[in-house]
């Protein structure tokens, strides 16, 4: 058996306690010794349900912890910034969720101190380690749609967050909370964005109107390469959740994303019926332990990670230059922000 | 049965050979007397084929056949000013090809034509009469999806037209050719559109740079309503003709399109395969004959078309619009065109 | 424009009316002259509305009229054998609609009649005629699934028809007016039938019972090469049409049949949903008409029909055993009737 | 956290490892303490690479460790009886992989064995266990289909597995290794079976006529109720791991099974592609889970199984029946074995 690595777990909130539970269960290299909340409660909570040793109530916990080899950082993203940096002059390796910050100035100050400490970083985002979404890079990569041309996406949410997540003080606004995903998979598959144009509104959830943020956005853009993009993003799909991500290239075209959960037909004389994927917990179980297990592999193995720092800053600037499109009415180049 | 109506056939080419077949196949009420092409030949072979009575050189024979009681025009768009001003005059009833024509300023001055002469019009858009498309319209009606919020449509075609088709005094552009019919639908489901912001290039046929024109082209655009759209078109759609739209609502989507021809699924050591719709003729086959027999309900019938002139030019003024904001590269007002 | 062949239909009732539809409008080669019923006023309902010139109380008068080149026999199926007979008798031509008859003894007294007389006989079986369908026939002889090795065959009605067409004398049967298509398929795409085993009930429809007729049957069958085969025929399938054959191979399977009638997705908090395709007139329209233009082809090229006089009778031959083997409660060999 | 349950897993081949690994990872409440195989080997291998404490050479090595709370089985199908009815004796609860036995007699005997000892039995069948299946069973018992009336199932190998084990003392012989998981699910659904008739033989693979085994075949049978089912299997599914159940009623028909593997379609000119799954790992992974999890809640909560002793000597008795049918070319009784 491969040797096993002591982790820190910082944040147990919804995403947490899903980690917390993935790296106990589904990562076998993984051996969770900490964890840190700044609610103490929620900390003691999950620490007693899977037989953590330690708990604390602030990341420094975590940090200053000497059984703690590497971090996990899956706390509320304003605080992504200080514990980041705290973490990376605590000399020890850092898996930071998405989005990785809320202002480029911050990103680009945890990227500082990160490269001054030397530490490995690796950014999360598990799309890339889903089935589907990484086959669709693999048949990309083997030519199989020729040149990439366009790109399509959506994110689909089931319901409405509560309202103060809404405030672009906690989630960054509409387009940095969801469309960041679409922006980190578009990259992926076909370089950097170069301009971006957003239109917007609140058209589904009137009490949305009173946080300042949208509920479903719209935009075009154009790669580097001169290759185009579309995104839309939505909280009221409401009929399930619904993630998806289309390649057309100069061969064909790829399509990934399924809106089944049970492989089960439904025929009467209402016709013909699935169910859907009710949210991202069950669309993106796989993914997520995936991920988990990858940054233990690549911290056993000394190799880089798939997602870096740089990659967590580029696609926030495409999210800052979309938001901020979205304001002016008008196209804007990705490089300014 | 219903009283016969006599139609004469203005343009033989591709299309309107397909329409001659049709009007004496599939169209009960269609007594198919007279056709007309600039190129003789063209109009002689479809009369001969069809046991047509009478073919002419150019539109004027058709118009001044006594025997003609309604016009259907599938000439050359650029002929189509011309054709239905003259047809106008003589009062007969029009049945036009979309689009309309390659200019607003053309477009209206058809207008004045057909007003001041108190002809019936009814601007063709097949895709209005496809059994996916009107079901869309129907359960949006019937409150289906709450209200309908963001409109996603592609339009793709399986190979390049000749390059000669592409200068933009043909076709008027990738936009005007092809997006025009999206425009329609998403109108027809969500009304008038207010702004639009359109990028594009030539991504996958290099020849195409010599016409002026792109072969794939995004577009971001809002309704009047404030509901948003998404509209993409290609010239790469080699895989098949694909042709979608889907509407998101309030409480559900709806998705119109297939890309399968034929019932069979082949399922082999190399995957789960089905075939594809080839080209349009395949896939709107009974639109258009269902769009034929429409028109001739309306001759007997005195009532209103489901596509008015009105619509021709509200479509061509969206598409213009959207071919400005591709080369101004910034969004447009619709209205300012 | 090819010879145009002058056609007399007999039985004008519910498919004879569809027949004399497709034979007016989709079938261009012909030239419906004379149509005739046991019910005359149905014979003229069709006649006035199809402008036919003459139309009969009789398959005689349709027999006897000079202007009819060829005939279509759409009437009730125990009144095959006799018209069958007449027009060999005639020396005319012959398009017999599925069941041939309901006994071998009548099946082998019409073929000797044909034979005889040297007269033209197609056996009428549209499903060989849908693209789904002869697409599967068309991948076997390419060897897409190497040897084929196992048949699945279902056919599924979505509501009873009248008690009495159920009894045996009317329909034969429900094996024998359902079932007969898919051992037809299931020769076409594998040779001849040798053994087969049938159980059946009624299950769905207790007024079945007063008929002596099962509502659903399930057969297992051997092939002469030793392949295998099952079909299940049901009255209820209250969900829609669904006629469905597979041909599983060394290499692979194929599957056709399909439920979809309208290419749109409803998706709302209930679920995925579409339509399904409500019965045959909505199925097989397109192979009904090919399989008419298929009959003229024939007589204007003198070549041989798909569909011989002897596959009507070895259809029927498993149909007579299959319903012999559901009484005797016993797998019984083909050959034996 | 739950009461741990310490578990003795018997049998670590293919199968067993996997349980091995879904044991330690995946089941919260079991506490793997020992491990046993007649290949002391793998026995060791397993134990090494998941810290189990014990392994041992024998099953009795596990029944008498007196840390053993409960045992797993997944030996080899022909040494079953002796490790059940020797563990029954230990008087400790037992899991055990289907099928139960090969023949009738012995598993009356183990039946007495495990009634005489008292102890817990829970039979393994983990189809019912998988979200499609038992997704089925609910619509089933909520009424959605009305009155079940036709099953049918499909059980396909993608490849075949070496002839050692497809002799009749090894395996039973196809239709007692394949299709008891059909007949299962088919009794789950619709109660006990009356009548079975089977055909098949080596169509695909010739190389198995030397193990006197079949490598195809095709059943009808009849439930109690009357209602009527059929089942094909084939060890020739060379495209994927096929495994399907239909279930049609009076107001509906459901259908669960799926191949597609990855969330992503490939669309080119060949056609549109999806994959399929490769075996039943893969499609069974999380039904094997839910299933040792619900054996631990069972044991936990005294609860009784879903699938008891006498379901495991049902399925086998409708096995030995079909398989009786298969060799005398007639229909048989169920309840005469």
């Amino acid at each position: 058996m491969k040797k096993m690595i002591n982790i820190g777990l910082i944040g147990t909130g919804r995403l947490g306690s899903m980690y917390a539970e993935f790296l106990v269960q589904r990562v076998p290299q993984a051996n969770l010794v900490a964890v840190a909340d700044l609610i103490p409660e929620r900390a003691k909570t999950v620490a007693e349900k899977f037989d953590i040793p330690n708990w604390y109530d602030s990341h420094r916990g975590v940090n200053c912890d000497p059984q703690v080899d590497a971090v996990v950082i899956t706390a509320t993203t304003s605080n992504h910034k200080e514990i980041v940096i705290d973490t990376a002059r605590e000399g020890k390796p850092i898996f930071c969720e998405k989005p990785m910050t809320l202002s480029l100035d911050d990103a680009r100050e945890m990227k500082q101190a990160v490269t001054t400490a030397g530490v490995f970083y690796q950014q999360g985002y598990m799309r890339r380690f889903d089935k589907g979404f990484s086959a669709v890079k693999r048949k990309i990569d083997e030519g199989v749609i020729g040149t990439p041309v366009v790109f399509r996406g959506s994110s689909r949410d089931p319901f409405l967050p509560e309202l103060n997540y809404l405030l672009p003080e906690n989630s960054g606004g509409q387009i940095l909370d969801m469309a960041i995903h679409d922006f980190d998979i578009a990259r992926w598959y076909m370089g950097d964005i170069r301009s971006i144009y957003a239109v917007g509104g609140v058209l589904a959830f009137p009490e949305v109107e009173s946080t300042g943020d949208t509920d479903n956005v719209v935009m075009a853009f154009t790669f580097q390469s001169g290759a185009l993009g579309e995104v839309d993003i939505s909280r009221n799909g409401v009929y399930g959740y619904d993630i998806r991500a289309e390649v057309l290239g100069t061969k064909g075209t790829l399509k990934a994303g399924y809106l089944r959960d049970t492989p089960i037909l439904v025929m009467t004389k209402e016709g013909v019926t699935h169910d859907v994927v009710p949210y991202f917990p069950e669309r993106f179980c796989e993914a997520y332990v995936t991920q988990l297990n990858d940054y233990l592999n690549n911290l056993s193995n000394e190799t880089d990670p798939l997602i870096t720092i740089d990659d967590g800053i580029s696609g926030l600037q495409v999210a800052v230059a979309a938001t901020d499109s979205l304001k002016k009415g008008a196209a804007v180049n990705v490089a300014g922000y």
